[in-house]
């Protein structure tokens, strides 16, 4: 384990983090926050204490020695550095006093989930509100992506690169866009700034003010979900709503599709199997919940806007609301708890199973049926038109299992609490596959406050496992990763 | 596919299904029961019509060419027509006027679920309460395995048996205890008579009378679970609460350690992996329930006796209850829902996914993990001292993704009926894994009968690809099962 390379990478991504904090304080100065600003100051000498500490410590590191390991375990302490030391201007400025609140707030926050414990957000400062917002954006796409994209680490290692980012992208087999990493990262990033961008032209457009266009457009691009309001989204115009329908989406697609539009291979992009079941569970789902609550409203149209931006909130994982889908009827709440799971494409900033491994998982039932009846033959599973590698079938599942026993030990840690079980199992759905809302106690009116601080521990490390496809956080955890170290 | 073949061994079941009836019927006419007499004889005569046009139209079935498939397919099939026809006198007697209603308790029956659409079970006739009891101790180590253990019917053909053993016995690897199968199966069905018998002897010195005992003990022998009292065995006394307690989890543990134990090799039996992690899963779900509930009861002892009669129903996958476990507190409830889902060890009466399938997914997952840090290196999975064939691995994988998306579709139409999620969930798990009740409106002390039709027919089929543990059901509406006729 090559640690002195990996603590190092941790530090430029401390010191990254300072940057990104600097408009948060900007706010904060403009609004005359100083409370805030001065929250926001003090956290940057202690991050800027740590990262030199830990720079100078790993002076003597080389950066030979970096394979899949080093990638996994950077991502890993990456993450959690970053949220530990994030948070620190929410319990400086007292805006958040208890640090495992304000920790699980930052940890929602990067990790795109959007379950809050804020009972009255809109008593926040417009500083801290950005902060949190933002974090969304930055961890959607992946921090250490975007420090890929604009500093070259690694030398002539592309390893170096490829490891780190396959680490953090979401899916399970990250797809390189061009043959180099870097370059990769880099476009990916603009096409991610480029649709932000555009979010945020179409919420101005549609009458919301700049500061709360920026914050919804974070919280849509990285499919994250902090509102700055109390209500959420409920109380914007249906323009605005549905213009945050489509985002979301638009979101939730694995961002090789955009590269393969914009270069012209739009065949491509729309034979792309992932893509095509996408679309087909959204509409399908939007359908069949739309039919099962027209009762519950006057018009079949906001019927359907309330389905489509449910729809689209659940399976990009992002967790908006404009209605309270507690007070659905159990089908459709049933539809909502299975599209939690699946969630969104790979590649994208969404999260949850991913389109693409349910899709192979249920390739590969159909596969072994086939040799249960003709046990002689050999077959393998084609994706996209081509034979997929046995090595990502059986990472999926060994996904699919460590899936089931986080939710299952996670549960079981959370229930010692007393809620109800729906509330429980909705509570780690919700922030193990980063969407934010749940279902009853945690549902779309209420937040995770009156959970122990256990139970936020647990869902706090659910949140950070969920985002990081498990591996990471998992391997920390294993005694071999820290065997042999070098 | 040797479809006629497959119908024949349909036929010789119904045949013997007839004389399974015979006592059930006798006690009747004991009782002087004369409308359950005629429905018992009516049905004969419907059941004796639909083997007889059978056998007469496979008279020219071929013994050879049957494999895998063929196994597969007859079990599916016997299953089906054998609770087909073996509610009709339920049907008959008006006692469960409504035919859906009387095909759920009969698939519940024979698949040892024991979930009840009965309103008032001390209303049925000795008769149909003997029938309705006596189906979980013939569906426990199932009728297939039964025939083959008193009939030779594939000639010399060894594969014939084992074929159909593989497909009905629970577990993914059907071990033969002996090497030739017919011996193995006359085996298992000696220690089951062997066992049963001793749980009747220990009822009755307990003072139970005999009718009840012998009900009693066929519902624990094949772990099913239907009581003949509306508060199934809470009015009992504690003493044979506890041996009930004691008996359920006997017919847990894997046959094939006790034909080890009776042979001598007591060492290799103890040291049985799944045997081991089995009593250690029954041991702490005791100990943390005892402790969790304690406050509920008045002495530890009573706390100690629900919690381990509980776990006892529940992990055996029974389904009896002492004590309505629905107001326990969630942590409990969750430990319950959870034992619900791993169920009983491979090759014994009981259900769920199965200790030893968990304990795999654990080795393979961890071999995973392993692998992502050690690319290179080969490593095989053990399990008792011996590598584990990949083809097992793969079918596990299998057997959980089927699993979940079993779980999800039927979850989903269960909730058209409106019911919480809790209910809908439980009531799907309770019957797949076929342990009988769920929780909260299908908890302990209610029963199924106010899901509709639909639902009803769902779980049904749940039941039976939960006892059969699912391929054999499946493969049933597979389209290149029925390609390729012979």
């Amino acid at each position: 384990m090559n640690i002195k390379m990996v603590m190092r990478i941790v530090a430029y991504i401390l010191v990254l983090e300072i940057g990104l904090m600097i408009p948060a304080c900007l706010i904060s100065a403009v609004d005359g926050e100083w409370v805030s600003v001065h929250a926001f100051l003090v956290s940057f000498v202690i991050i800027g204490i740590v990262a030199g500490i830990i720079l100078l410590l790993t002076r003597k590191a080389e950066k030979g020695h970096f394979y899949s390991r080093e990638g996994l375990v950077t991502t890993g302490l990456t993450w959690i550095f970053m949220s530990a030391l994030g948070c620190l201007p929410f319990v400086i400025s007292g805006e958040i006093p208890h640090y495992i609140d304000a920790l699980f707030e930052m940890v929602s926050g990067f990790t795109t989930t959007g379950s809050s414990i804020l009972t009255d957000v809109e008593a926040m400062s417009r500083g801290m509100l950005w902060w949190r917002s933002f974090s969304h954006w930055v961890g959607g796409m992946g921090i250490l992506v975007f420090l890929m994209a604009i500093v070259t680490l690694g030398g002539k290692n592309q390893g170096f690169t490829m490891h780190i980012m396959r680490a953090e992208s979401p899916g399970p087999a990250s797809g390189k866009i061009v043959p180099k990493m870097k370059q990769t990262a880099k476009i990916t990033y603009l096409i991610y700034m480029g649709l932000t961008l555009l979010d945020i032209i179409f919420l101005v457009a549609g009458g919301m003010p700049l500061f709360d266009a920026c914050t919804c457009a974070f919280g849509t691009a990285g499919t994250g979900g902090f509102g700055i309001k109390a209500d959420s989204m409920a109380s914007y115009s249906p323009y605005l709503q549905n213009v945050t329908t489509v985002f979301m989406l638009l979101f939730s697609v694995n961002f090789s599709i955009y590269f393969l539009i914009l270069t012209g291979r739009i065949k491509d992009a729309f034979c792309d199997q992932e893509f095509k079941l996408f679309w087909a569970t959204v509409f399908a789902a939007i359908a069949l919940i739309t039919v099962n609550v027209r009762p519950l409203y006057d018009t079949l149209a906001t019927a359907l806007r309330h389905a489509a931006f449910t729809v689209g909130t659940i399976i990009s994982t992002t967790g908006y609301a404009t209605t309270d889908f507690n007070l659905w009827p159990s089908f459709s709440k049933t539809i909502i708890l299975f599209l939690m799971l699946v969630g969104a494409c790979a590649g994208s900033t969404g999260g949850g199973i991913k389109q693409v491994r349910v899709l192979i998982l249920f390739k590969s039932l159909r596969r072994n049926i086939h040799k249960f009846l003709h046990p002689s033959e050999v077959c393998k599973i084609g994706y996209n038109g081509r034979a997929m590698d046995e090595s990502i079938i059986s990472n999926i599942n060994a996904y699919l299992i460590a899936y089931v026993m986080i939710i299952v030990a996670s549960v079981l840690i959370v229930s010692l609490d007393g809620f109800s079980f729906e509330t429980n199992f909705s509570a780690v759905m919700a922030t193990f596959n980063n969407i934010g809302p749940g279902l009853d106690a945690v549902g779309p009116t209420s937040n995770f406050f009156a959970y122990s601080d256990l139970s936020k521990i647990v869902l706090t490390m659910d949140m950070l496992a969920g985002r990081l496809e498990i591996m990471p956080i998992l391997i920390l955890f294993s005694a071999s990763t820290w065997k042999k170290a070098r």
